[in-house]
């Protein structure tokens, strides 16, 4: 399960003749699917035969033997799932557990841009993650951040241009150059994502896009410009035009947002063949409790979707869409990642096989070694905060401030104009971003409505996409120890009343992930959530989630970011008139 | 029109910046094809719009205005049509008079196998393609020979192994490894061809396939080596088969291959996925008369394929199977080879386009300057002979010959047992293959019946796949002073007769490339033909493309070499017992 691209000749040799020998019927093979019903991508139907696998390839389809046999009667066998776009620090846990999550759910390969690590810590963060994810059970795919900073707004932890990515694309698990958020500047042929696009065209490599609502011409340069993916399509006009000018639509069914009803219907024999599956995002209770890419096709298939095409997307499209050439079907020559499930309805996951080797099954990951991170990298990682103690003078403002409004269920704000002080009484709290990276001092303080918080404070080194800590108090003491805990835990979710801290997710990992299992991230996490409900935050907003977003100065009306409040329909700071 | 993967960065960089101009409608577009109906590959359908060209691509799709305008109202403007898989020598022109005669037909780019070259000059011979290719109007990709020599019982010009040609796969018009035709060596996992299919696997290129009738256990020990298409296949079972597991299949139909007919049912929307369209090889006459990819797609539509799926397997498929990821589509980004024809069903070219370049209107390219090829290959290329003067002696027998059946229409032969000398009014003819690379005096002397010859001798260079120089005659001198000719001529057919040579056509360049215009080789070939009838050829034998095939030592049943003749169905050499 390592880096295939540089076995050496003589190995590869080797393998090969065993492949020869196995699939000539020369010799046993390692594995034999015997009566598998298996899904042919060719052909689109289901095939039935044994599966012979051989040095963790598929090496014949016919009638085997093999030194372990299973027989499949009963079951069909699809290939391994991919995800085709996942910020893996999402599920707030490492990859290997993430890893561990996913596999029993038939995930073999996922394509992950390290966006919010590499936000705090540039290319170690990429680093980070490509060693982090060395030798899993699960193929961890990298695209390249194309945009850290998010946007110049951000103070984030670093800047990348194109010469900083530029070693990565030698790394046999890098595919290309990761969602192009920066349309605005593709499109206006700004010099900064124009390298970026043109490193990749000379690596011959993918670009994946990000461009919710482009169209026309716009759209057609974004395109032309290289991008050939989109992931934020939210409905069937807005993917169809994409589709039809070229790129490959990935259908989001994720944490935080679900596009799936809306363009399940692009899930048909005319469409599919440019159709992928992803999450983008992925929390710890929706990993457990709903699974992955498995919960996608049960939904699809429930919304009416052809099983095949939805299958097809979720593997073999996916593969020739990243160039993984031996990924994605059930052939002489394709990886024997495979997925055993029960029918093409509910899609119950039995086993799992990554490159011929079973690793889960019953719902289960199978144990693996976990990847050997590089000491320096470990250090690095756990010494992501950059910020002096802080006080309640440090949000103490001598005059108004614009008070940005909480939208139940959505990331938009709206604008509510100036408040001049916190009134928990009428849900007038305050809200700051600290820079938490450089030590600068900045910052940003302002008002927030709709978060419902009665006492005490939340504070949280998730924030997007710098990372910074934002904090949302009914008191400046308790916002400046909040804040002071999260630092002193190096990265976590704080929820603290009256100096004491009640409940806490720490992160220590660049501040954003934990070193905890995933269940013991998720139980500290509804903990906190309860907690943070009992101190007023209103029902029906997330108490972390929705306030991580209330620094991504992208989305109007109002933002929260180092430097102030941010005007995102004006495209400028607050300023006192 | 270069090589596209060494732009420099900052002049892609500047090339990008236009491309988005122009594609926001910026500025104008070099071209616009304005109300274009034209295929959109990715919906399926005919789509309408104004297609905008800048730097040699496609910008956009919508509404657009430009420096050169062209109404398509009425004309259907498709993808440049590609042809998978063809041995360009066997049009006997240079490689810029192959591009002359088909670019009128659509044919934007073509994967060459220089297989045949390669048999005479070895790495000089690809090289030689590579060069004599290089800024055509058409783009021409190369695929690396693995089978030279073609059989072990070949004497050839070279002999290939697979470090031999390593060095090509930096070339950036280099897609592969071409058509492993030892499929008997693969399954039996032999050194050499293993060798050759790890190299490629290691450059992660392409492998084509050769491997007619193969199937089950074998067929996936071939497929799992890692050879990825077939071009082979003569019945629609057998070409589902091996679509099934993974491979794609290249549906030929060329001047000695027709495949067509057998296999257009693939081309619906259920399998077209995995079909390319091919030709193998082109004669003179064909290329004139019928077309080439044009031809094969009237065809298929008249035979009841689907224009759409033919079309994409003309384009888009073949383009995505060699990884040519900016062609075989009409979409922002694509390049800008574009075929406008008048309907989906006669498929008369009208204008063709490459890389945004009127190449070919009206049934006539337009005229582009020759490639420079390197004198040193030049010289080489015209002084392939090493094979002294022969005479009447040279092909004297004392004993008898295995008499090799002639079958009309065949290219197998059948075993008629002994001959004991020429008796031309009972059709026994002497054939004989002469070694004329290294200068061995190697001769291999038999006796042919079925080619219906009467007098003088016909000799010719073109002979499978070594290009020895092959001879059939009434008359040992004849045939000395035929092959004798073809040697002063550096390469060529002759047919002769009391000493006098009635009709030529020289093929100086290799001994199987002439440097005359399509026109003047087809009007020799003609004549030349023509002679040969009259000298008593069997109505319904090709007087020279019949005898190239007598040499191959593949085919059953007896077969004639620089070794004798030998008998395939045994695998051995005739021998006196």
């Amino acid at each position: 399960m390592g880096e295939i691209r540089k076995e050496p000749f003589a190995h590869l040799l080797r393998k090969k003749e065993r492949i020869i020998r196995v699939a000539a019927q020369g010799e046993p093979a390692d594995l034999v699917l015997k009566n598998a019903d298996y899904l042919n991508v060719f052909t689109n139907r289901l095939c039935h035969a044994d599966i012979a696998v051989a040095e963790g390839v598929i090496v014949g389809i016919g009638c085997y033997t093999g030194r372990q046999e299973l027989d499949c009667t009963g079951l069909t066998v699809l290939p391994g799932f991919i995800d085709g776009h996942i910020h893996l620090e999402s599920a707030l846990v490492s990859p290997a557990e993430f890893a561990r999550a996913v596999v029993p759910h038939g995930t073999t390969t996922i394509v992950a841009d390290p966006h919010e690590i590499a936000n705090v810590m540039g290319c170690d963060g990429i680093q980070y993650i490509l060693e982090a994810t060395k030798g899993l059970p699960l193929s961890v795919r990298v695209m390249l951040p194309s945009c850290v900073p998010a946007t110049p707004l951000d103070e984030s932890g670093a800047e990348l241009d194109y010469a900083a990515i530029e070693p990565f694309y030698a790394h046999p698990r890098v595919q290309g150059l990761a969602e192009m958020m920066d349309f605005v500047g593709v499109v206006q042929a700004a010099h900064a994502p124009l390298e970026k696009l043109t490193a990749a065209a000379l690596h011959q490599k993918r670009v994946d896009g990000h461009a919710p609502g482009l169209s026309d011409g716009a759209l057609c340069a974004y395109i032309a410009a290289g991008v050939s993916s989109d992931h934020e399509c939210t409905n069937r006009e807005e993917a169809l035009r994409k589709l039809e000018l070229g790129q490959c639509i990935m259908i989001r069914e994720g944490t935080a947002a679900h596009n799936l009803e809306a363009l399940v219907s692009l899930l048909s024999p005319q469409y599919d063949g440019r159709c992928i599956l992803c999450t983008d995002d992925k929390h710890p209770n929706d990993l457990l409790h709903k699974g992955h890419i498995d919960y996608i096709l049960r939904q699809a298939v429930a919304l009416g979707a052809d099983p095949i095409c939805a299958v097809k997307a979720a593997s073999f499209h996916a593969a020739q869409h990243f160039g993984l050439e031996d990924e994605g079907a059930i052939a002489p020559g394709y990886r024997a990642n495979l997925v055993l499930v029960e029918d093409l309805k509910e899609f119950a996951v039995q086993k799992v096989y990554r490159d011929g080797v079973l690793t889960a099954e019953n719902g289960k990951a199978l144990p693996f070694p976990l990847p050997e991170i590089s000491p320096t990298l470990i250090r690095r990682s756990h010494d992501t905060f950059r910020v002096g103690a802080l006080t309640a003078e440090s949000f103490v403002l001598t005059e108004p401030r614009p008070l940005i409004g909480m939208l139940k269920g959505e990331i938009i704000t709206e604008d509510l104009g100036l408040a001049h002080g916190i009134e928990p009484q009428s849900d007038i709290l305050k809200i700051a971003v600290v820079e938490r990276h450089h030590n600068t001092g900045h910052i940003g303080i302002g008002y927030l409505k709709g978060y419902g918080l009665k006492a005490g404070a939340v504070a949280t080194s998730i924030s997007h996409d710098s990372h910074n800590i934002i904090v949302v108090g009914t008191n400046e003491q308790d916002m400046a120890d909040a804040v002071n805990r999260v630092t002193a835990l190096r990265g976590g979710i704080v929820v603290l009343s009256g100096g004491k801290s009640l409940a806490e997710v720490p992160l220590a990992v660049a501040g954003i992930m934990s070193e905890e299992t995933l269940e013991q991230v998720n139980d500290r996490l509804e903990a906190a959530k309860a907690l943070a409900f009992r101190l007023g935050v209103t029902p029906g907003v997330d108490p972390f989630m929705t306030l991580s977003f209330m620094a991504l100065p992208v989305i109007p009306a109002l933002r929260i970011t180092t430097q102030g409040v941010f005007d995102v329909t004006k495209q400028q700071y607050w300023k006192k008139t």
